[in-house]
């Protein structure tokens, strides 16, 4: 890909700082700026070489940049597009990182106006538990998938330059519509990370919760690894998502629903044709990642 | 410890062939004699040098034991300590690999009438989502737990050589009364097996699961790697421990139902507080294991 230029990301965290990373190695920028609410996480990510500069200053943040992106929890895009909207000049392209499409995407339609055409939305479906700057790291994006979600109006080169510079990452870049990608990730991410915080909030707040967590062993800690992810990156999406991830919980509710039946009636044989869907489904996924 | 001289394992899998291969990596058995249904696992353990012999004759495998290991799946345990009680000898000391208590002894006390005291129950917490004995590996108890839940009746003595036994692969051993153990594992590990195995039969029997699965990635892979599990070891452990897990399951519906209020209501406070209990309570816990 051509290089981008002068990148802005606005929040350095895992993904915003991953993303820089993995540029920088490549060549394929001249210059990182990083823009963000945490003073302390900004100093991390200039100590860590993840960006040149840091600016709490917008215009001059935005001013000749190639690229623009937001990755930051999703419930702040509005007002950082907001903020982006009037310094977005003709080279600029905006793109985001955020786990939700439909409202992000709403979002940037408000914000920027006759600019939306500028905005590629996407979703690197990448991540891990930790966060900040201290936790991002190059290699994040490789065999991943990222998601864009282009609208009608997006510029089509845009989506071309955000393409090709997820691809130099080493992710391979699908596109989909917003409600897709909504309703997919709904049901593979944003659920599973809400029963998993469920389980483990459950435990913690039972008077003897020691004793259970004493017992709890290896798969406890994978079942619940991603309850260490971000409450407020969680929040947003839970909210940003909402009608969708109702859905999803009220499936999940006659799952459950459907175990106490099972386990009630002391009906090994439908237990197990349940449990033995569930394994093969997963071993043939594994397979196919394989 | 005193080296256990003939050592029986009755179902040579991830457990049995995992104790069976520490043992004789410390030298402390004579010999290990494995028996089981499948004769072509027992010809892998054979290959592997998990066992020295397989037996398919109960008499011929116990004449002289030291210990016998049941590592059966639970619902089998009832007909292989029936098969097994005419054949304990003085010498000889009973324990089981199960991942339910009170089940396995009742059973244990109805078959082994007076000899009831010369089994000691255990339960090694230590596994993988593997099974039979080709996922045996010595190192599987180093640093996890074993509970033994002895009865008034069983033999101290016993107790004490099992203890000496689980000590010797590298774990910590712990007793405590098996009501107590079951209701422990319900919430720990029986419940989170359950609700992964819900999760990927659902997606599984959707028409277009291939989507779905097809945008799945790190978090999704934890969260369902233990319902890769054995569908039958599990059937056995839900129906084994329903009246806990029953209990556990109606807890669980509880927290899915607060979802679905706070989702529904946007109550991004509600959500918030909820995912930074879980994720506070389950860094606790792994800064605690380190």
């Amino acid at each position: 890909m051509t290089p981008i230029g002068k990148l802005v990301v606005v929040g350095v965290g895992l993904i915003g700082g991953s993303l820089a990373l993995a540029l920088r190695d490549k060549g394929l920028v001249a210059e990182v700026v990083g823009v963000g609410r945490g003073r302390r996480n900004l100093d991390e990510a200039l100590r860590l070489a993840i960006i040149d500069r840091a600016e709490d200053d917008y215009a001059r943040a935005l001013a000749g940049a190639g690229v623009v992106l937001v990755a930051t929890p999703v419930a702040q895009m509005p007002q950082v597009l907001a903020r982006l909207a009037p310094l977005i000049e003709p080279q600029t392209i905006v793109t985001d990182g955020g786990s939700t499409k439909q409202d992000v995407i709403a979002a940037a339609r408000a914000a920027l106006g006759a600019k939306f055409g500028r905005f590629v939305p996407g979703h690197p479906i990448a991540g891990t538990e930790h966060t900040g700057a201290g936790a991002a790291f190059p290699e994040l994006f490789r065999n991943r998938k990222v998601v864009l979600t282009p609208e009608p109006e997006t510029d089509r080169a845009a989506t071309a330059t955000i393409r090709a510079m997820w691809e130099a990452t080493g992710a391979s870049v699908i596109d989909m519509p917003a409600d897709r990608h909504d309703a997919i990730l709904a049901a593979v991410s944003h659920l599973p990370h809400l029963l998993a915080f469920a389980l483990v909030e459950e435990l913690a707040l039972r008077p003897d919760a020691a004793e259970y967590f004493r017992f709890a062993a290896g798969g406890f800690r994978d079942f619940t690894r991603i309850a260490s992810s971000s409450p407020e990156m969680w929040r947003d999406i839970a909210v940003a998502n909402r009608a969708t991830l109702l859905e999803e919980l009220r499936r999940y509710r006659g799952q459950v629903e459907r175990l106490e039946s099972l386990v009630a009636a002391g009906d090994g044989d439908g237990l197990f044709r349940m449990f033995a869907t569930a394994r093969d489904a997963r071993n043939d996924w594994l397979a196919r990642q394989a």
